[in-house]
């Protein structure tokens, strides 16, 4: 029988893989492992790609997601991988798998969703193919570009930094959440939350200039969920991190879906993925720079010599969190 | 009800793309629409990308491909794009969509078929991922470094030149027929079509040959049968084909398959597909050059004022080609 894929964790998985690659170039900075590969490029600037795929009924249906959507949401994925290493994305490659009686109004409703999200950052899609598929898949690489000095890894956080994230985290699972169970919230947070869902916004412009400040020591968005993160974070470092319950950043529509569902809003901000907010370390003395960019950012707590990851509440007790069960096969490298 | 895609032709299709896409990157040299795209990249080298998907029962069965040639086919057809823009492959992108009870050792012969055939041509795999799906789909992305002043476009050809090829043509599609429905004909010959079809060669180092020392006017790779190559490289340049029928290279085994299948040798040779040889024109004062490489390279025809193509026979009567019905909704851009 063998070993089943889905029975590996996503760790296990990439080290296997990194196990069986050679790398042959010596141009190839950061291979497989981070939120995207950087190549040497030419003099000053490094090259950087990454690829994710959205499948039908897997990463979302097309009850809740209009074609636009799929095709902004496909965009927003990749973009954030860029963002995570402070590159500039610049050019995409579509490829799609369509149901054969699909509309050519769908197929251009899916790339002007990709297109229109893609072009807020100046990127352009370069190429693509599209081939016949029982089910609905987009798969976009994406190619960006950073000065040789600027680009920043998983690695390279060291104890006693700070840990900030860019925004607000579990908006994005309350709202696939209420696509799925329709709710009684009021109208503007309902919105909110479902807009967070269908239609994120990558943080592009926080990671360049996170990248161009020489701020963050490591970096990572976060598409599976807090908790997730942190423990990809502290595998990478072979640090720990202590999170403040009261400062991980919830909007005040969660707020509202958290009481009136009755999750633990913590729980749901830990957990819940798809948010593409950057999570990073940086020293102290790094935070003034922040201020003066103008940009969102949430110190949220601190990198630890413990090997764990741990949540304080506002009395002092100490938990340690738990890895989400969000990841559900879904595994870039 | 709208237009369905499957009723639209790839010519349809990417010029409609190309519509909607507006080039915001002085740096993109060659868009949408060829091989692959082609990006100024430092000085003197361009980078050079194409993406390319196949899908199960769509583009290979599992009775007929074991997974190591599922993964060596997947970097084929995308090697094979490299090739036709005269650039040497450097960097893949694997993007898989998976059945969830499949096997890591299932997973890890894709992988190695992949990486067997692209670390030929020194490419290395450089990032992907993994994410579930009902069928299976590979996804890859390869990315391809050229002088600045080499690379070919399919436009460029001009009357008078010769129309060449790499290799046999219809071997594939001869293998893909005996897998399928099986024959009686000698193993020698069955193995070697079968082994064209699961395990075909990119021309990665005929390619570089011809760009390096200037000799296409005019290139593209043969994956969807010869007479839709012509038909491309028609529409590209605005001019027609003349064809000679004894002199499309057709292999000892396709002319014992074509006789036992009764089946015209001709007609398997200008629609069979997947055999992934270079086409090209050039000037009749380069063939010396291409005789000096000594790389394999066969004189098929030239390029003609009239804008259609044509096919003489040994007598000297012509005929029109006709495209053919190959092209089966997988369109590359």
């Amino acid at each position: 029988m063998g070993i089943k894929l889905k029975d590996i964790g996503e760790i296990n998985l990439i080290k296997h893989l990194q196990n069986t690659i050679h790398y042959t170039h010596p141009s190839i900075i950061v291979g497989i492992g981070d939120d995207a590969a950087v190549i040497k490029n030419s003099f000053n600037k490094y090259l950087v790609a990454t690829t994710d795929t959205l499948v039908e009924n897997v990463h979302f249906n097309l009850k809740t997601f209009n074609p636009y959507q799929v095709g902004w949401k496909s965009a927003a994925s990749n973009l954030s991988d860029i963002a995570a290493m402070g590159a500039q994305p610049k050019y995409l490659l579509v490829s799609m798998g369509i149901p054969e009686n699909l509309t050519l109004s769908f197929w251009d409703e899916i790339y002007r969703g990709i297109r229109e999200l893609s072009s807020n950052y100046e990127a352009c899609i370069i190429g693509g193919n599209t081939v016949r598929s029982t089910k609905l898949f987009i798969n976009i690489t994406l190619l960006g570009e950073v000065e040789k000095d600027n680009y920043i890894k998983r690695k390279g956080a060291t104890i006693g930094e700070k840990l900030i994230v860019t925004g607000y985290l579990g908006d994005s699972w309350a709202g696939f959440n209420i696509l799925e169970n329709s709710i009684n919230i009021n109208k503007k947070a309902k919105e909110f939350l479902i807009n967070k869902h269908l239609l994120p916004q990558p943080r592009i412009n926080e990671g360049l200039i996170i990248s161009k400040n020489k701020i963050a020591s490591c970096m990572i968005d976060i598409s599976d969920g807090l908790s997730n993160e942190l423990y990809r974070l502290k595998e990478e470092n072979k640090i720990g991190f202590k999170v403040f319950e009261e400062k991980i950043p919830c909007s005040p529509a969660l707020k509202i879906f958290s009481q009136k569902k009755n999750i633990n809003l913590t729980e749901i901000a830990l957990s819940g993925g798809e948010d593409y907010e950057l999570l990073f370390t940086c020293k102290e003395n790094k935070l003034k720079i922040l201020q003066d960019a103008k940009i969102d950012f949430f110190v949220i707590g601190e990198t630890i010599s413990e090997n764990e990851v741990i949540i304080l509440n506002k009395k002092g007790d100490s938990r340690i969190i738990k890895k989400s069960g969000y990841e559900h096969f879904k595994n870039n490298y």
